[in-house]
């Protein structure tokens, strides 16, 4: 079996370094347990639309981040939802969003639920809230992190996939939902939630149902986010309204679509052997 | 760890059945050994590009499938390429295809190649040769499968990648490489080869330089083959030849892009929520 499939170095100088570096985190957290070999397939498809994108935040996703930020500014209950893709790749940046938005708190929520894995990815994520920070100081403020002990369940859906906790996203009333299907992300806006999404096919359900939608990977758009939040923490609940309800997701994904179109057509020109 | 993932049962009214379906066979094959998980985020690529071109065979997958099968019954030396994903998840449309072209091999040919799974790979081929046909008739003939013992080097690929066979693809006049990276298939060409590809990206390198591309999904691809062969079992060289020598690889693969940007227009007006 290949379960203890060995790493690969990847040279520096590859011209896909960054992506293979990526890939190649996704690979290692599926070994160690916290992503499962869908989350892997979802990645996959994820690289294709971050392909078609150029590979970089384009200005929809800076517009959507800022958007996402001020939504969760003047949340009263923000919930930041962890699955194990989101462990694998941006642990760290997740503590980092978490300590940046007041009384935000972090809820693993699984797609292929079992409460082993739940209880890697918390133990993931404390880990990464234990680390110092990059200027080397000890982390300032515990957080709290919702993990394998699920006491509430969402309305509409399905038995493993509806669990949640009562405290964290049941009563949240802004949730960010990373790399999240469909069913659920239309669950948590059936419930009522304002629903900030991270998907790079701009054309998933999730990307659509979703009030704001950040079309780009995970690894650019959490850094984003929390540069946005940072910007933001002191301004006025007027502005941050205004910035919020000011965003048009419809009309951001549209001209997100037609940037993977010019794009396509670009590529098709250029990249001939 | 998640080694002994269970599988998941897809209810049969879903409406992406056949596609989750295609998912779990190569989440199996993961948890089998055959496929790497490399090869899981590879197939989540494709599976976007499928989504893009509607999830089925468009007439240039069609065209190029025809010049597949010309360009293999020509062939002084065929070989047909097996990885882990293409083992996960048509094993016994590949041996199909081995006994419908005359002279054909099979070769295990992995990227990241250890010899324990280029052998449960062969196994896994040598199975499905052993099963009874769709009518219940027992194999008529044995089928050459080149697995674990490498004994030759293709030029200008690094070493666990270059290893190959003498009597398989290092002598083989037409080799078929489904879901082959763009290394190898250049290797390929530069040692004089014709290359037949099955790639759903029309972008990658790998279509790009192959002879013949067929932009498809696998599962359907391969079956396409096949019938293409039998149909021009029987046609004289003079036939083939017109019908391979006629095929634009280049044109037909800017026609599928075509496909992929007017779909993406259609997508983007019919499915708002």
């Amino acid at each position: 079996m290949e379960c203890r499939q060995k790493m690969h170095r990847i040279p520096r100088d590859h011209p896909r370094y960054e992506s293979l570096r990526i890939r190649q985190r996704m690979v290692d957290g599926s070994a160690r347990g916290l992503a499962v070999r869908e989350g892997l397939l979802a990645h996959g498809r994820g690289e294709a639309f971050d392909y078609l994108l150029g590979e970089r935040t384009v200005p929809e996703a800076r517009a959507a981040s800022r958007a996402a930020a001020a939504l969760l500014l003047l949340a009263k209950r923000p919930v930041l939802s962890v699955n194990g893709n989101v462990a694998s790749l941006v642990p760290r940046e997740m503590v980092r969003l978490a300590r940046a938005v007041p009384g935000a708190a972090i809820e693993v929520n699984l797609f292929h639920r079992t409460e082993g894995r739940a209880r890697r990815i918390a133990a993931e994520l404390e880990n990464a809230a234990r680390r110092p920070g990059r200027k080397g100081r000890a982390s300032r403020s515990t957080i709290r992190i919702f993990g394998d002990r699920p006491d509430a369940r969402l309305p509409n859906l399905s038995s493993q996939r509806a669990k949640c906790h009562r405290e964290g996203m049941f009563s949240a009333d802004v949730v960010l939902v990373p790399l999240e299907d469909g069913d659920r992300a239309g669950a948590l806006k059936r419930a009522g939630k304002k629903v900030i999404a991270i998907d790079l096919n701009p054309l998933s359900r999730t990307a659509r149902l979703a009030d704001v939608t950040v079309v780009d990977n995970i690894v650019r758009a959490l850094p984003e986010i929390v540069r946005q939040v940072r910007l933001l923490r002191r301004a006025s609940r007027a502005r941050l309204e205004k910035i919020a309800g000011g965003f048009d997701n419809t009309a951001n994904l549209g001209r997100t679509l037609g940037r993977i179109v010019s794009g396509l057509r670009k590529l098709s020109g250029k990249r001939r052997p």
